[in-house]
């Protein structure tokens, strides 16, 4: 690779210090690299791809994200935290969630009420990142992960279908009575629908569970989010369709739903407890040690995903990224005091 | 204002050294104290107007709420805690909050049986106090507030309705499933009555909402609430208004149901999050931003509490303090390292 | 006492150099002490006793213990965790709890995937038991306990029921709805059977209560986990007992289930809460005021155990350790800074 290409790659170097140019352009800059850090990446290319992705999925979705995500930025300079933090998306990509999450349970599209809702969502994410910050990693070396974009998440989708101006889709959100029945295996792409040929079924489980990373059940997204997440890496674009094809492998060797499996939720946790764990720029330095550590933390992020899944399918939620941020932080802490595993020096 | 009166107001100062020349007073000045320390005001004065109010709304309930107050005070110098923290009234207020609980939820009056179960309640939350105070206080520089309130009241709301000397009002404890309907958002005094007139209706659950500070649904204990703040401080009773106002508010803009906002319910986490954060005694010193991040607060404290109200609600119970509780931390965790915000000295 | 058999009791100094001479020899000491710690006994022989008590109730569910306890010290090993900590069972228990508990609700016996499942299983508690020792007990001055246990636990009954290969006991795993009737409180061996003499009921409540703190409910176990208890310290044995007849006291007192005290369950939180905080190698040193200490921790644990059984029991799942674990942190922070307290200088 020459080194033009590489400057382009990693944490992309060439708009480091862009604001010191342009506030508005380094904000810009700033809200890219935040969409980039819903998957851990400090790169404003990968974002810009992960927004188009979604754009592409539906531009009402796109707009909320982008606009979410933006705010965020803004309201991080707002309250005067720390520019660097700012400067490599660590305060929107809570946000981006966030907004992308109402994007897709609020109805109907291109309403201006919706737009200021995601963006307030949104906007709260921002302390409550700090104070994860504040308390969790700093005081207790804990990363504090997309904990904040699963509290308000799971606020916001909990009250919103019982209000009278909440906008909520409630076909989405429907209480699920806990049954004890064995479910259907079978991979299939509707609840009702067919079984589709297994080899076709697992590569569909794997590749939706990179998109669900992004809260959509989309094959394209998919595709475009490990493009965008090669630009960046190439490892860490192994380690998300690795991570992914453990959480969808458990799923299958425990008989999870196969619908539920085929849309790729049974993946999602795994693909994003392999790229925040093993990586050049992940917590861990690549080692056969972080390698095992991040297929084992992805086997227990989507178990736990079944796990919380019961607990919560009675209340009509989702768990969100609460099994892979529960689980990578034991993961973090596990790690700590053996001799096993090495931590990059920049993350933690 | 002259000196004399000046006295009075504020952590009333007269008293405060009268525990040398009577342990006695000492304890009564500290139950007292410790009784306004339900909304953060250290002024016996204060817990004194407090305790009418509720003898006033309800004997029973008043008798139980100074007893039980009264045994925290005393168990905190058994178990030898800190004098100063027990001469503030920090060991009383979460025993003061669940003695009133219990004499809200249990059946019938003036029951010994139930006066003993009140005391030992409110005395258990004396040591959790305490545990919160080394744990959360202490060691992570979150403030522990009446997060012990609300575990011993959730504890026991949970279990009492399901044994068989509990003496538990049924009627008050019902379970609530889940449904995804539309509520009636015109406010009115019950769930089935009609609505009064909107400014009517606004004003009743700003003035609720003071009352449910103290758990009760009474324009009567909120006007005497408001007083007995008043007394103490000025801005804190502004605080408490504002603060209620702005958690009916987002209720009344959300939908929510009006019966519920008419009793108060969605103002009182915000009462409680203004005055603790916003005034000369409180967490922040009073400026224009602290005032914002005020209500910011309040106004996310009545979010949570529709949402863990939801959360709640098929348990048959309700969340108490704890959306206050929950959405304070992060606030005093999310100021910090933030130069916008000006901590008081003598808290956090 | 003569010195020979004061070798064999308390912390078993005979053996404590063993894994020196020969690796292999090494670790089968540390399971049989890290089966001891499973009510926080450092004693190979009481650990013998305790497997021993398994067998002989179910041969089955032995073996699942010994081989899911024996997985965990060799995968402490693997991850080059601390050796002393090894050595004395810490890494052990929270696994031969979590295998016991598959013996106990997955179905067919003798199936080998059962077998690898629990093994699995028992193995993942051991990284979170580091990462509970680093979090907790390091950086937060919390002993872990077996909260790893209850949380691998309840993960795994939470979902098992509901996926097709999940081996699950559906019988004993079924939802149950919260009902707010007046229980039968008469001490009884079945849910619709006969009750038993008072007196005789009673004796069964605490003997039992001893038997679950191995999740077993048989007066055998129970007669056998207090001779194991015996063999290793007179004053732990009584501290069993006496937790265990506190729990099953004030669920008599509340007007619990008869079934549920009859069998142990308002016992098992109360006898691990007084053994770990009362006696020669407890929590505390064994005084009057850590004496009351205990059993008001014993109390609070049953309590706590009949609030969190109503929480969990809509899901169809038990609070396992939950109860004591949490009460045990609480009553550790609380005695912190009290001069009433001595804790004993190895534990905490």
């Amino acid at each position: 690779m020459n080194s033009t290409l590489s400057q382009l790659r990693g944490a992309f170097t060439p708009t480091q210090r862009l604001h010191e140019r342009s506030a508005f352009l380094g904000t810009i800059d700033s809200t890219f690299r935040g969409i980039g850090q819903v998957i851990f990446i400090n790169n404003p290319l990968s974002g810009l791809i992960f927004a188009l992705a979604i754009f592409l999925y539906r531009p009402w979705a796109g707009l909320l994200f982008v606009a979410g995500s933006y705010a965020c930025t803004l309201f991080a300079h707002l309250l005067d935290y720390p520019l660097e933090r700012i400067r490599s998306g660590i305060y929107t990509f809570n946000g981006s969630l966030v907004s992308l999450l109402l994007a897709n349970f609020l109805t109907p599209q291109w309403n201006f009420g919706i737009l200021i809702y995601a963006i307030i969502a949104a906007a709260i994410s921002v302390p409550l990142m700090h104070a994860g910050l504040v308390l969790l990693t700093e005081r207790l070396g804990i990363p504090t992960l997309s904990l904040p974009f699963s509290l308000v998440g799971l606020t916001v989708l909990l009250l919103i279908p019982t209000v009278a101006y909440g906008y909520a889709n409630h076909a989405l959100l429907s209480p699920v009575a806990r049954v004890l029945a064995s479910p259907n295996v079978a991979l299939r792409p509707s609840h009702h629908g067919d079984p589709v040929p297994f080899a076709e079924g697992v590569v569909q489980a794997i590749i939706r569970g990179v998109s669900e990373t992004f809260l959509l059940n989309s094959p394209l997204v998919g595709i475009l989010v490990l493009v965008g997440i090669l630009l960046s890496s190439t490892i860490s674009a192994a380690a998300a369709l690795v991570g992914s094809t453990v959480g969808a492998g458990l799923g299958l060797l425990l008989g999870a739903d196969g619908y539920q499996i085929f849309g790729g939720l049974w993946g999602y946790t795994g693909a994003l407890a392999a790229v925040c764990l093993f990586g050049p720029t992940a917590i861990f330095k690549p080692t056969w040690s972080s390698g095992i550590l991040a297929i084992v933390t992805a086997a227990c992020a989507a178990f736990l995903f079944g796990s919380l899944g019961q607990y919560l399918a009675p209340l009509g939620v989702v768990p969100l990224s609460l099994p892979f941020v529960l689980v990578t932080m034991a993961a973090v802490l596990a790690a700590q005091g053996s001799s096993r595993f090495s931590f990059n020096a920049d993350r933690g």
